[in-house]
């Protein structure tokens, strides 16, 4: 199985798509192709022993081969010609905007090129915080109570302490705790900075968090539920650990219970939405219940420290892709029209 | 105001797009580009002059000039070189897959291209006629009671009649009215013969059903209210008297309170998520109360026939495109961790 890695996008998370595209250079048994889209949305075909961040930051990559998006794949002109870059299965490693709001599925979808990531409609639902409350609603997933304010407003209903998020944001960028009235208009102010809608919702000192990774292949593939530990780091360095990582994690000492039940709860928020995708989903535990927190459609280096064998799970997914259903485009309603005009 | 019209698409409804954008080369003030894009997904630049049903079903337009998407426009090649085409605004005038799900939104705003029509998470919120339901509850406007069922299910819950519909397409295809048990499993196969999934919603014999088109520029503009006549005609006709409309109908005889609250229940629709598109919204009134029965958020021929001067409220709407917010790509992850490391 010969991959491509799509990352960078125009995104905060561009960066953070860099430093996950080389850790997951690290974790495949063969080196994939690397194709870079920079902020200008312009697709560079990056050399593997060329991976290093520098590359990106210094502006070096426009040396290299640019690529078209066509029908069928990317394609680098040579002289007259176009030719194709080989791939099977491209993995969509753009996190957050491009990546994981629906643009990539699109692109990826009308141009036909077989992708690991959630597609369309999975993208939408879980890149829109208030969308994902509605489908986990409806997936008979519970979720923390919230409310969602507009540019402008800072008529917080929910008590103190809560917690604000930009509605489309992904990763921990532009949220804030709020814990009294005095820091309420900067938190809002800051995630007002990177949407015009917020995400409110309470914020339960110490809850339980677990994460869960997986996919469907011929059946559900799980990664070890992993209990994050947020705290100690400062903000670029989290950020650097979380999408950096390739070592594997301390598995959560979880019950069988909680664990079955987690997974009842993963499979719900996946099937049939997120065919195609390997997701991870954050969920808190309050009282023994169990609540989605929020569904990370391409978690950083696809969550590669959480399985056993990454390069195994990547490849069995990569064989179970949804296929677009083709539409046949007959002409039928022209020529009856024509028929019945006599023409 | 230099428009190009972009229609066609890999759709169930892609001939009634080409008829579409026939109705709409006449009502234009001047004449705009049109770009087609065919089953295969390849774009074509088509003359004006040529712009006939024939040249796309006898398959003609693979003689015309093929164009490429890329960064900023669609572009001709010409010698080595390649040149753009030309214009303000285009009108994405896609019914259906591709252009009304929101792929069609996703390039657009990935290449940079201005132009009309649902953006991205409208798209896929008025697609799929699920989303709606929920879009619609948080709008705070009604819709009919409902129920989903998925490939291989036959088991409604709903009392008859019912109405069965695919539950991502447009237009009325693949759409039965269900009387009674003998006919339940047809209605059900053909909707699954077009979708995964089925909506299931009461049919109400004789309902008083309202089309209300509009946009907003620098506020709102309505079409007048049409009470649509759908029965008399056989299938191909009625949908090509449907999308190839440019005379104008007959308005409906609706109170002032009426018309307000389909106005009302329009805005709360349309505002913010159907931003740069002219939308009609289909809706019942039961007993004094309106439902949203759907969104159409490219309807046929752009409900011209709706508008007094449809070609001062497409120049109008134009001119009010939201701008797509440009992320700075700063690499200061990169800096900050490279400094961290010494490098």
């Amino acid at each position: 199985m010969n991959f491509a890695i799509l990352f960078g996008g125009m995104s905060y998370e561009h960066e953070i798509s860099i430093v996950s595209a080389i850790a997951l250079k690290k974790v495949l048994h063969s080196t994939p192709i690397f194709i870079f889209c920079d902020a200008q949305r312009e697709f560079y075909l990056i050399p593997a022993e060329k991976m290093r961040a520098k590359l990106f930051s210094s502006g070096a990559y426009r040396k290299e081969t640019k690529l078209e998006l066509k029908q069928g794949g990317f394609y680098r002109r040579v002289l007259m010609k176009e030719k194709p870059v080989h791939f099977d299965v491209l993995i969509n490693l753009i996190h957050g905007g491009d990546g994981e709001d629906g643009k990539m599925a699109s692109l990826l979808t009308f141009f036909s090129i077989p992708f690991i990531g959630p597609r369309l409609e999975a993208s939408v639902l879980s890149f829109n915080k208030l969308f994902t409350k509605w489908y986990a609603a409806s997936c008979g997933v519970e979720v923390l109570e919230y409310e969602v304010l507009h540019r402008g407003s800072y008529d917080v209903k929910t008590p103190y302490p809560y917690i604000v998020k930009p509605l489309r944001l992904g990763s921990s960028i532009g949220v804030s705790i709020v814990r009294e009235e005095k820091e309420r208009d900067y938190a809002l102010d800051v995630a007002y900075e990177f949407d015009d809608a917020v995400l409110i919702e309470p914020f339960i000192e110490g809850v339980k968090e677990y994460n869960l990774a997986g996919c469907k292949a011929d059946d559900f593939i799980f990664s070890i539920i992993e209990e994050p530990q947020k705290e100690q780091f400062l903000d670029f360095e989290k950020k650097y650990l979380d999408f950096s990582r390739t070592d594997r994690v301390q598995e959560a000492s979880v019950d069988t219970a909680l664990q079955k039940a987690l997974h009842e709860a993963f499979k719900r928020i996946y099937e049939p939405l997120f065919a195609g995708a390997l997701i991870r989903c954050d969920f808190f535990v309050i009282d023994d219940r169990i609540y989605l927190n929020e569904i990370n459609p391409i978690p950083g280096s696809y969550a590669n420290y959480l399985f056993e064998d990454f390069n195994a799970v990547i490849s069995a997914l990569a064989k179970h892709l949804p296929k677009e259903a083709k539409i046949p485009v007959e002409y039928h309603y022209i020529h009856s029209i024509q028929q019945a005009k006599g023409k």
